[in-house]
């Protein structure tokens, strides 16, 4: 079993579709360092106990991503929304700088004021 | 039971989430319009065992909107795409009509193409 930066993603995206124990079990493991022998001893079960049942969270959270796709949507939002900010810069500064357009201006805040709603999602 | 719309769109979202045999059953009620006694039929089991296997598949998409939020988000995302798009086109206007920028006018084109991309998500 590989500890990896990847499941600590999948945790905070789809946690919450484990059951609390199972949760409570993977976050031991992966974002605590806990080992499989010390998380045993918290639940009094064998260390193979704790194997099968991190290794089921496993797959309950890579089975989400791979069905429902939060992480890669959320990357690809993230990409779009720079790109789009990108180019309301050139506008703005351009604007700014040559035409002093009040009616662009207005179009920009509403724009930046959406891309700025739209980077909490 | 009420048989309503908006199973049929949590079943687009997180139908990947129930058993084979969950989506089949709450797909002939919701989507089918089948009633319990000719589901029970097809599987030869009880109207009640139905009525139970559906409101076990009810209660996962209703739980998994509740818990990632994937249709409140797609709403908010498509209404936030809605009106950069609004105000995109009132600068591409006001540029075609006064300032004639290629500048402005590359950086229009880069903007919807970003935004083509994001509602196909």
């Amino acid at each position: 079993m590989s500890k990896n930066l990847e499941i600590s993603t999948l945790l905070d995206y789809y946690g919450m579709l484990l059951t609390d124990k199972q949760r409570e079990a993977i976050e031991y493991y992966y974002n605590d360092d806990l080992s499989l022998g010390e998380i045993a001893a918290i639940y009094n079960i064998t260390r193979q106990g704790v194997r099968d049942s991190i290794k089921r969270a496993e797959a309950v959270l890579t089975e989400a991503e791979e069905k429902i796709g939060l992480i890669r949507t959320t990357k690809m939002l993230a990409e779009s929304l720079a790109a789009i900010r990108k180019n309301v810069d050139i506008i703005d500064q351009r604007n700014m700088r040559v035409y002093r357009s009040d009616e662009i201006n207005e179009s920009i805040i509403n724009i930046l004021k959406e891309l700025d709603r739209l980077e909490e999602i």
